[in-house]
């Protein structure tokens, strides 16, 4: 089997950062901090997503929570909750001195309704976080012009959602995240909108480099057992994409009638 | 973890086997039996199907080819390629004499063009072989009636298909299935147009017991990194189903911004 | 236009009749007779589906409910609530003879939750009931092999259902519904499962010779309006089977850009 | 009928204009004028876009199409091919002068591979032409957030596409063109994507205010059969809309069996 993977296939690069596992997971909404570390594993995500608030950047940091997660995964720290380029560029700031990384997950909302992503504020943040040396993964509308020209802007990688954060509605626009997947070249993750495991697969079998969700696992009924299940899914959907998938065809094929086990003694 | 996961979970009974893994694979169309074999394993289906072709039994046992599988894994004989209940009938008894084996895929084809089941002979078939003490595993079209109705024949699994074999066209009628979930009690497949790991997975999430696939495997350009993607995938179906999912919403539900770290410290 | 129109194309011909419309509709659940009577109207049907119940056909006889709409359209009787074949053929031969029509849409009924047809009554009902000289308009789940059964055996039309009766969930399969359209040479409608005007407009697109249908009309918030938007619907989606569409590109194909107005001054 | 219309339901109010049509259709791509001219006859289009390229302007207007054309609709100027604000807004303001009209379909597009709108550069022309005093419709990506912000800039319409231009691959999103209906109280179009009759239908029954095609008529092999479809699709689309379609069940209900012939004698 080794012989049909393509080298390094597994490594994931953003910035100075390669990782084995492509899911990404957040930490938000978990009963406890126990389960939360308990999915982390189960999930076996290497890198896990926090949301940086400044009234709380320097308690939580006392509780030792962050430590401890940064003992086992690379912390991704985002910006949750920003309305505005300006806020996002900030808390992106007060992140990377607290934390002492350029990982920023940027996220600039246009709407608390539906939390869907601000394209042009986003641009802005974009922009002023990439000439500051920031490794920008930036969570986006699946909107092809947007992404690409978040790439143009020096993004570490571009997120498009699947559908709003936290809705459950799985992959709405299939159709625009191919076209997204075309134009881009930098890492590709669906981020927001996943809902359960086969939504995981059928992202990463669109080509996409990696899946970041949080509420499919810390809302589902058994968090662990689900974090588990993402955690084959996004491997299942990666395999298949490297393994090719067979076309898709109108008319049935045979498989066993008209090639029963006679070929066999001919191997 | 184990607190959360049902008794017995993972064993999948059909008459008097007992499987953990929920994934059944065909034997057909492979480059080679090498190739077969090495998806079979990486597959870790326990449970194989072959083609009873009157004509190859006797030629193909000698090539010890069914012996070496026997080995390994359950064997299940299929009546692929039969058009009539008597044919169907009669090739399975051919495959109990020659197999010593009550286990049959019972496939009985309307049509060579599109090779959908034939309803009406399919339910004469299973009536008579459930009569003779075979323990019929039906494929049959996601017509929810005429599965109840092989329920009610004693059919020891019901295996509506997803799309036409080989067509690779995935759950076409998901809405079916669901009824027919709520309708059977016996064990319930998807047989047939499984085309990509997320396929599998989705049939896994409505509630289906296994998974019967073959052409998605043997059709795939690397078919060994593709059974290993069809084994994470039946497995993370199976987990997240469950797990129990979100509930789809319509908005958006903060998962960062209002449920930040505090909480943690609360915890 | 007329010169684009193939010859009696609007013309659609069940047995001995000839109609304009392609829409029929059912007459139950209506809020009285008249807003019944304003709906087949609005509609433009020229057939009407009433269910024939053995205690109530002496009774409806004598308001006068049938004879009225006989005067307006062609009366077609239905064998709805039928679950037997037997059943189904007593009820087909009652109406012919209150009725003095060959004409029967035979519904045999599997279940009385989903009201899902039971495939295998159906054609034992269909073969008599054409042995005898009916013209058969059979009431059929989207199973290609059962429909071309159906066909076989000799009925006058053949009607898949999109999805359950009443369930207004639209047509769930298109894919089967092309492959029935390929197998089939007598006229197919779509009959059940219609929820609003698009589901008709799909269907005819489909290829569909006519489409049926009842609780979307009876059940709309404002009935008479939903009677016209159905009769508009299945004219539109008739012209552009007929018109013939453009296909589906991934990517876009400009209209404005590279076809401006110049060309206007060459025509 | 009249009693269940709303008042003035059938006005379509764009700046100072009134229309009863809620079609609008290109002029691009046909045979010739007089093809282009028997379709906006057909479609019973009273508003058609027309494709403003600064050096056709002159020899257009000679050439009388504009003026014939503007005997019978109300001509909207559009800015397709443009690429920045600056060139949108500079084509629209040739357009005003040439043509007299405050209307402007206003298009950037980001990529001409795509032809997806640049949503960046589509806010700032569109703010700028509205402190100009222009009737703006703006064509737009399907994000919710960048409509609101187009509808708060003080655009007359706004109009997300259902799938690239010219793609026919209809509303791939339903799901953000309900959030969007849901944000919006400006008139809301679906602008391009659209391939067949049911895709206007459907676009109405989301609530839209009007549809706005080109290619889907002048690419169709008979051009003013598919004009008529249209007509008749968007009519029956906006009725189903104002008619209030039955819910979605799981599963069916009864319209024959329980009840019958036998409650019009009660009525």
């Amino acid at each position: 089997m080794s012989s049909e993977t393509p080298k390094n296939d597994n490594k994931l690069v953003i910035g100075a950062h390669e990782f084995d596992s492509r899911l990404v997971i957040g930490t938000a909404g978990y009963a406890n901090f126990q389960v939360m570390l308990d999915c982390v594993r189960a999930s076996r995500a290497e890198m896990v997503t926090v949301s940086i608030r400044r009234i709380d950047l320097a308690a939580s940091q006392e509780s030792g929570v962050l430590d401890l997660l940064a003992d086992e995964c690379t912390i991704l720290p985002n910006t949750a909750g920003c309305f505005t380029a300006r806020d996002a560029v900030f808390t992106a700031q007060l992140a990377r001195e607290a934390l002492q990384t350029n990982l920023i997950k940027l996220e600039v909302i246009g709407d608390d309704e539906t939390l869907l992503p601000d394209g042009e504020e986003l641009l802005k943040a974009a922009r002023q976080l990439v000439s500051e040396g920031f490794d920008v993964m930036a969570y986006s509308n699946d909107d092809p012009i947007l992404c690409s020209k978040l790439q143009d802007a020096g993004c570490a990688a571009v997120m498009p959602l699947g559908s709003p954060i936290g809705s459950g509605m799985g992959i709405q626009n299939p159709y625009n995240l191919r076209i997204i997947r075309d134009l881009l070249e930098v890492p590709m993750f669906i981020d927001a909108g996943i809902g359960t495991a086969s939504d995981a697969a059928f992202a990463m079998e669109l080509g996409c480099d990696g899946v970041l969700l949080n509420t499919a696992i810390s809302g589902a009924k058994k968090p662990v057992v689900m974090a588990d299940a993402f955690r084959k899914a996004v491997e299942a959907g990666r395999s298949a994409y490297v393994a090719g998938r067979i076309p898709r065809r109108h008319y049935a094929q045979a498989s066993s009638p008209t090639a029963g086990m006679v070929q066999w003694k001919d191997s």
